[in-house]
């Protein structure tokens, strides 16, 4: 396979030239101490080093490798440990932790290039340090000073690693029944006792010790997710300096054998009275989980856009290379047995899908990490409260759309190597078994999209959805290139039906609460296709004032752009109708499924 | 994970209710020797048994085992060896083979249910009893008397397999450019020499021989596709009674390791001056493949059936059983601590649309299975011409459209499960790795779109897509029910716009044979959805004469009907957009890509 690349022209591309961000920074009080462009850059280098030279020679021999669970112990694959703790050095584990406690402050806007790079070389590895930035985020937002004070430096250090400890075996989407169960001690310490499944990271050989954020329930708690609170529960114990103590009553039962992400440890966790720590106030441990999932929804979206644009940069080296039939016009290589791949249409569509869907993808990503930025840092309450709408609307998009455009993307990418696609040692197979997980994982991508159109959209009667209309109107009408016209007049097209959607979807949920569930879906692929449309055009129309003297970079924004509106945006006429279909044809007798 | 269950009643229900394949069989002079319904109730019911019992019970070991390789031997997982020796006891290899050499003579409208049994019950196993399928029927079709008589009773008892050797390393979609060379020696023997690759079944350890079927050339031959021979090359050299002699200098250099189907050996074979008999004439070899490609591309596109349907009633039996959540109308069963999944609309929509393909898809195989039928058996010369034209027509369709439904439906399967749909145990992952090589091999999926819209659509002028849909008119217009009223328009539509579409294509790619590649995967798939409905209109109107006194069965049939036309078949919308952006937005600088 390819040799990963970081992408950093086009990271730079969106991040400075599309978005901005280094005059949002600029113009903010807390970034502005520690995010500029130039201290940007040399950390995307230094990132793009890492990932190309130290993370993504380990990618596959980690996957046929897998991790290894022997009594309770979890060893990671040859070079992870290593590996891991080069990554450390770096310093990259607490790039966006508070610095308060040792972390960097940087904005999200760059941590998520940052993920996007990790994904792309090495999904599995990825997945070690972004559990614990989760956990760390958790409490850094809501644990008492005190523990804070003993967690984070040694998270952001990567010294420990974190894990989210939620799923049991009854309950997965449905949080509300777990029965892990949390007993007073003496001295504010817990007893935790209970069984977690699919705990990512949640035992293995790469840190001294790991932090499970777990959820679980105090005695006489209210039922259901209102009686759910959260708990920090260290594998080994430690004082109040973070010297490790003894073991504490935390053993590893046993991993999943997976699809893929075969490098990343994916554990049974037995709790048995276990010491913990309870984070913030009892029963509102859900709520807290809440407030993180927004970093970590986007995270997981980030391995759909790392894995499709790793399939890409693979799928369009191999048909430059790879030789088979003639031009349809004649050949273009006479001289050679066959022509390249890329003569035939076919092939270019499916790199055209593959790159119109991965570069919105990265627009996307990282206007939502500015939003989370803005959410958290802007100086003015009324932008900030904009940006948490924002964030709240576009999170379960950014989430959903971009792991099912994952899977997309890397099945192509697959379909562009023909048989060889197929054989483990061209690497794009694996592409499709570890972004797989993505649209599973971090709540599934059907309950994201119950989350938009239910919690996001129909609670506040589409209100929000309009704040989006609105700026992508205020966007289209300042455009003023005859060029982009036609694509303008498509997004708008799409944007007047999306709330026109919107409002007959809220009145009929009104009328019948399976409208949801029956929309959910399609409503929000349609979302998303908008939203890229709406992406590119903003890179369209930086495209535009660049191009005098372009090297060819520009050009093919503004050609991948239109096969974009030509090509992938008409799926939304399908979405439209379907959506309007409604619950009727779902009211089936069940027994005959 | 669930057991297979052979879906006895929906096969029953598609061959005779829908399509009365007994009738056919009744008033053909050939097929009425060997082939009613009662005989075919019986092999459907022995067929279920075989593969419920014998060939679905090796399926996840036969994957976790996977093929293993030795120094030249190829051993297949535990239990294949037996299992195929049942199953050559009941005669399967032989069932559509010529009765002439000991074949069943059965028609392939009852072979295809049970293609579909043995891929939905273990798609690695079912490679080898197919693959030898496809070969006797090139022996059959072309060969000399003599090599058919030595060669066909041994592989229609099974005794030997078969294996297809056509592509090499550098030369894949594009067959013309092969390298092997047969030099002619005395006696009508051809010394082989050259390396093949992807060869499935080329070696193994189920049956005493294998016939390797290999394309070459001559020396002197033609360039190109038109230089091509067909051999006869067995593993063990045979005298003219089929005992087996000293080993031919045939040997398999290394096995892949692939994505899935890991129970099926895929090969690299090199051949080494090794014995060979020409199938037919010189340099015809690439035409005689064609002739017994439509078998096998029907068969691979069962495939992508058969893993759906697998996938189908796993996920059903999950959605079940497995409780998260309440119903938005409130609990269905206060009395535990949640309902099942099949109360949440999102899971029905994936359930919904599952079936509502794979029926479709079990529909289609069969209707094009009984025009290779009719092809082959008619007795009226018109009536066969007509049946050869919509083979040709209706093939690539099969087998790219049921393969790429089967990787839609396999994960929607595995997404239903949740995390669970990710852990190997429950073979949900194991089904969309197993389905995903059949949008490859026999062609890939561009490929058969290509063929569709070139060779098949636009050589005659769009011609045989009228005769399909002067077919379809005629059905709907003889349909006198007002319930059926509304999917009959939308399926009109459909169908104008197809025949639309067609003229509209032909007349663009005469003046650019690029727009040929560029519209062909949107114009199979426009194509598939119609098909897919017409198959739909077919089975409702059966159900509707039969609802009286259903238990739900035909219900469901109308249920499913009118959720494929609600929820899936707007799909056609979108595509009729993209077919028709043309080649324009491909024509991009590659360099960018």
């Amino acid at each position: 396979m390819s040799d990963f690349q970081a992408p950093l022209r086009n990271i730079r591309f969106t991040l400075f030239d599309v978005f901005h961000a280094d005059q949002m920074w600029a113009a903010n009080a807390t970034l502005s101490e520690v995010a500029d462009r130039s201290t940007a850059d040399a950390m995307l280098e230094e990132a793009a080093k890492v990932t190309e030279q130290v993370v993504a020679p380990i990618n596959r021999s980690g996957d046929e490798e897998g991790v290894v669970w022997n009594e309770g112990k979890v060893t990671t694959p040859a070079g992870f440990k290593e590996a891991y703790s080069t990554y450390c050095e770096g310093g990259w584990p607490g790039i966006t932790g508070n610095p308060e406690f040792g972390g960097f402050g940087m904005p999200k806007a760059l941590g998520a290039q940052i993920d996007e790079m990790l994904y792309a070389s090495n999904s599995a590895f990825a997945l070690y340090p972004n559990l614990s930035a989760g956990a760390s985020l958790a409490i850094e937002a809501h644990a008492s000073e005190a523990l804070k004070a003993v967690y984070l430096p040694k998270m952001y250090a990567g010294e420990w690693t974190g894990s989210m400890c939620l799923t049991e075996p009854h309950a997965g989407s449905d949080l509300g029944t777990i029965r892990t169960k949390a007993e007073p001690l003496d001295g504010g310490v817990y007893a935790i006792t209970g069984t977690k499944i699919f705990i990512t990271g949640g035992e293995h050989d790469l840190a001294s010790n790991i932090v499970h954020l777990v959820l679980a329930r105090l005695p006489g708690a209210p039922k259901g997710p209102k009686g759910i609170s959260l708990f920090v529960v260290p594998k080994i114990n430690v004082d109040e300096q973070g010297a490790l103590l003894e073991s504490n009553t935390v053993s590893c039962g046993s991993i999943e054998h997976k699809m893929g992400i075969k490098g990343s440890a994916t554990c049974v966790m037995n709790f048995d009275e276990a010491k913990g720590y309870i984070v913030g106030e009892p029963n509102k441990g859900l709520m807290y989980m809440f407030t993180m999932m927004n970093y970590e929804r986007l995270s997981i979206g980030i391995q759909g856009l790392g894995c499709g644009e790793m399939s890409l940069q693979s799928a369009v080296a191999y048909a430059k290379e790879r030789r088979q039939g003639r031009a349809p016009t004649g050949a273009v290589e006479p001289e050679t047995y066959a022509d390249t791949l890329l003569v035939h249409a076919d092939v270019r569509r499916m790199l055209l899908t593959m790159k119109s869907l991965t570069e919105a993808g990265r627009a996307l990503s990282t206007y939502v990490a500015i939003q989370l930025d803005t959410a958290k840092y802007a100086d003015q309450p009324e932008e900030k409260g904009r940006a948490v709408e924002m964030v709240a609307l576009l999170t379960p998009i950014a989430k959903a759309f971009l792991t099912d455009m994952g899977l997309d993307v890397t099945v192509l990418g697959q379909q562009v190597f023909g048989g060889h696609g197929y054989i483990r040692e061209w690497g794009q197979e694996q592409l499709v078994r570890d972004v797989r997980i993505a649209q599973i994982y971090e709540g599934t991508n059907g309950i994201q999209a119950h989350d938009l159109l239910g919690r996001k959209v129909t609670f506040n009667r589409g209100e929000n959805v309009k704040l989006v209309a609105q700026e992508i109107e205020a966007f289209v009408a300042d455009i003023k290139s005859q060029g982009l016209d036609p694509y303008c007049q498509a997004l708008m097209v799409g944007v007047t039906n999306l709330v026109a959607l919107t409002d007959e979807l809220v009145a009929r949920i009104d009328e019948n609460p399976n409208e949801l569930g029956a929309a959910a879906m399609e409503y929000l692929h349609y979302f998303g296709y908008i939203m890229y449309g709406y992406m590119w055009l903003k890179m369209a129309v930086v495209a535009e004032q660049k191009i005098i003297g372009d090297d060819g970079f520009y050009q093919s924004k503004l050609d991948t752009m239109k096969f974009y509106f030509d090509r992938v945006f008409p799926r939304t006429s399908g979405l439209y109708e379907t959506i309007r279909a409604g619950f009727d044809s779902m009211d089936v007798n069940v027994d005959w499924l």
